[in-house]
């Protein structure tokens, strides 16, 4: 029997994934403690919000955090007085940054070189600058440094295994020729009800209407229609096969935004004035039709010729990207050995729970890491 | 930088899965050795067929396996003498079992009780008795044991991430409800041949004696009709979800083989027999078209209430069961946080290359958490 161990977590953001993680940690903390032959002992022992947070000068666990924290004085630390706090806890450190904050991705490095172990789904600290990729895998125990262990699988299809699938068919010595799919859920529902495989469906502005009723789309819609959320994550997977893509700026990016909306004082301004457009989406529609095809949203990365692109395509009713459901994301792997039809991954790939999850399946990934 | 290290490899079987994995291996070595900052160096140690054996007593690595093992006259070990062999090696030992034998997947618990790991694709040692499984995971140390860690991804849908995503739906404290698939590639082929989606399709006989023609069968195809290969996969992810199933026999099986043909002499006797029969099948096909459906072979586990089937079931056209190409695989996980949308896998699921694509994947992790 091994002796019990303990792990100090810390944990940035309480909003819509953060809190869902919080609770799957104290049920994950629950299952770790009762284990017969190795118990392990997590102790949240941090968390912030963008305001205040919480933590104690001795390490204490943490209890009660949601009363505590609507009481507590004190301000968010900035990422080096939290990494200067947390290195000097009295065992191993994994900081849950569930937020999608800038300056926090480009702490990582820090965190990672002083032995803390990260795991996000802020999509941000692997989709800015190639030199923050690089600085973050040069100082990670998973990339080339002897550093923390980072890992972020909830940054592209939320709780789906896209990231954890592409690394193993990498590491194992599979060539990834080309990766496809539909990567965001608001534009999932968008086009699902749009253009559905049964023919009609909504007018494109109505479509956006709904899905910003249903909380599908940010607050402000054109921040999911520019498309830069789906070439983010373009961004991540194609640097993951091997790709040094400078930014999500350098490859084609469709948006959705009518260039007369981009000036739009806001989004419900933007709304208002959506319906004057709808003509340009339904002859899109109607082209598509005439080919016995629907438009979806996708994203590609066609590894061999190092070629990526976001936007519009055509597929023919019986593809599984034009048979998508609801909001699911679809991810398709070709690659040599699985030869003409794609590995493929399919299902929710936005929303609390199942964000959450990805995290919490990346924790317990670092959990038997550290041990 | 971390001092090198080397973990020892013992590998049962050069069969078609065997001889695929012994070239990735070999490329996984070469990678491993140049890592700058962490190199690992794998040294196969032993090899063997079910004649025929080839290692040394000083642990020396093996080279040119092909032509030694053809040259070797050392008898197979048995997996005792195997276990005594391994376990004095100077270093950390991976056992890889890349056969379907019955007595090497009841010698697991030896191994892993003695810290040895083992990684393999052999069904048999987690679908016979309910006692081995118990036996097999009270050892080892991703169960409640403190021995060797035991993983066996392409036990089901060969390299698709079947087990890795169940088990992290689990951890992560997912209430899997349901799961629903086509389980094996030979049945995929044969319905998507005999009942394709747009209609017609070939006679169930005639379906058969092409799917042994490319291969795509056992050399007796019965033991693929029997139903007994899906049953395994089925007892395999029940048990992981947790249910007590005491063995494959222990639900309802339905058996392709026309009763009057299971004492048929030979595969070859079978299958001229088989015409005879085809109207019964013709049968069920024509009553799943008049309900717009198609008839699969599935296997599913509804968790809830423990039970567990496998056999023909009629699918809408849309469903992607019913969707499903050539000899691939589909795995649908219901659950709790994926809510009405399963969580879908889908792709190859029997071949060389992809079968010892999960094993290397198997090993892959393994060395990291050796390390």
């Amino acid at each position: 029997m091994a002796p019990p161990r303990q792990v100090f977590i810390a944990v940035i953001g309480a909003g819509g994934v953060g809190k869902c993680f919080l609770t799957q940690l104290q049920q994950l903390a629950s299952k770790l403690s009762q284990s017969p032959s190795s118990p392990t002992y997590l102790s949240l022992i941090y968390l912030s919000t963008s305001k205040k947070a919480l933590y104690h000068p001795d390490y204490k666990s943490l209890s009660n955090w949601e009363s505590e924290l609507h009481a507590s004085d004190k301000p968010t630390l900035p990422p080096t007085n939290l990494a200067d706090y947390l290195v000097k806890a009295p065992g191993k450190v994994v900081l849950v940054d569930n937020t999608s904050n800038q300056e926090i991705a480009e702490s990582y490095p820090t965190f990672l070189s002083k032995g803390i172990s990260v795991i996000t789904p802020n999509k941000k600290a692997f989709s800015s600058s190639y030199a923050l990729w690089r600085s973050i895998f040069t100082a990670a125990s998973n990339g080339s440094g002897a550093g923390g262990w980072v890992f972020h699988e909830s940054s592209v299809g939320a709780g789906l295994p896209v990231l954890s699938t592409l690394k193993e068919l990498l590491e194992t010595g599979d060539t990834v020729r080309k990766i496809e799919g539909v990567f965001s859920g608001t534009m999932s529902f968008l086009f699902n009800s749009f253009a559905p495989t049964s023919g009609g469906g909504a007018a494109f502005s109505a479509a956006v209407k709904t899905a910003k009723e249903k909380g599908f789309t940010e607050p402000d819609p054109r921040d999911d229609l520019n498309g830069l959320d789906v070439a983010r994550k373009l961004t991540i997977l194609a640097r993951l096969a091997g790709l040094e893509i400078d930014s999500p700026a350098a490859f084609p990016v469709q948006s959705l935004i009518p260039a007369e909306l981009e000036a739009c004082a806001d989004g419900d301004d933007f709304l208002a004035r959506l319906p004057e457009f709808d003509d340009r989406m339904e002859k899109l529609k109607r082209d598509a039709e005439k080919e016995g095809k629907v438009v979806r949203f996708v994203g590609s990365v066609d590894v061999g010729k190092g070629e990526v692109k976001v936007g519009l395509e055509k597929f023919d009713t019986g593809h599984p990207i034009a048979a998508l459901k609801g909001s699911d994301n679809i991810i398709a792997f070709y690659t040599q050995r699985y030869g003409d039809n794609p590995l493929i991954i399919q299902g929710a790939g936005a929303g609390g729970e199942v964000t959450a999850m990805g995290v919490t399946g990346d924790l317990v990934k670092v959990l038997r890491l550290l041990q």
